[in-house]
């Protein structure tokens, strides 16, 4: 099972840094909720997430406005994960991995942009996100956080 | 095998980034030996460890120093592993692994804090490290050091 | 065939980061291909890399000159390998894996040098690589490039 996850993992990564976005909402199931939180929130039980999305059309419509509305400046993404822990129980599957994520510029300019862990439940028939959680490290964002974590 | 031993590292990755200290001494056997080393010293064969712990009571007591006696600035740590090389005779495995460990301050700053090799000498009926060497590529240390790579 | 494969890539990474150059031409097979590309210029199709190797022969011929010929500062590599997805077809496998490389300059800085991802031909009865092309996120290279990637 270890080895369905990973790839479930690398895949999701590959097709962020790939700037494939809108594959991004078909690693969730129909009703796949992403959020993005901080350590420090997510530890004294805060439920203010820095992003909230329900659902597939959620998460289309949030790349639809990162292509169509949003101006930014070209840049790249390239997640590394690291440490993955899994839990099974009955058909659902827990894992927890680290993340570091660099962001490079379209100048060239390389830079730590973020790290934490993801926390997934994971629906093991179809092998997608019920849930991802990416628990930021850092409390201090880029304002725009224009690109999926 | 192999994933038996990623699994260790991976929890002991994750109990120093979730400021679980108090685990920390469990992953090693008990009169396993954990000290930090430098890749020049390492490669001279000088036998000069930046850090020198032997046994889980010394590695107690290094925690116990930590959350009590120093005063250091709240920090988070990441851990990411790669690259891991496997050495198997009889019951004992050496292990070989690199690693990134990036730091966030309290105020959000992130930065690459240390790179390295794990080289490690495993228990396998414990699953526990009998002895683990933390050579890192740089010379240069934070000199703090506070918690334990 | 996973496990081998992340073998193969950790011994390559760890030759480079161990500075044992000399190995690194027996990674490929004998007319094994090494290229770095710029993921820009991969993307319009452009067939300009920015090194291009072709046979052992060639990549010796390129670590004799980086112990000979070129004066660099000394410095330090560490690779980290993630997300490795692999495509089987016949007695030939392709992988594509992220990376990440810091530098450790003698001085002890350590800085993010190079990301992108690796996409690989293995011969798999060889376990060797036909191709490595080396595809650089970051288009800014350090004018050097001294050490393979």
């Amino acid at each position: 099972m270890i080895h369905e996850i990973e790839n479930l993992h690398a895949r999701y990564a590959h097709a962020l840094d790939d700037d494939r976005l809108e594959d991004w909402p078909n690693f969730f199931t129909e009703n796949g909720v992403y959020r993005i939180a901080t350590a420090e929130n997510e530890a004294r039980g805060l439920p203010l997430p820095v992003v909230y999305c329900e659902g597939r059309a959620m998460l289309r419509d949030r790349v639809q406005s990162l292509r169509h509305a949003n101006i930014y400046e070209p840049q790249r993404y390239r997640h590394m994960m690291s440490s993955i822990l899994i839990r099974e129980d009955k058909n659902r599957i827990t894992s927890t991995a680290s993340f570091l994520v660099v962001r490079i510029m379209e100048n060239g300019e390389t830079m730590l942009f973020a790290s934490g862990r993801y926390v997934d439940r994971i629906a093991t028939k179809e092998m997608l996100y019920e849930e991802r959680v990416v628990i930021c490290d850092s409390r201090r964002f880029d304002t725009l956080l224009a690109i999926p974590l």
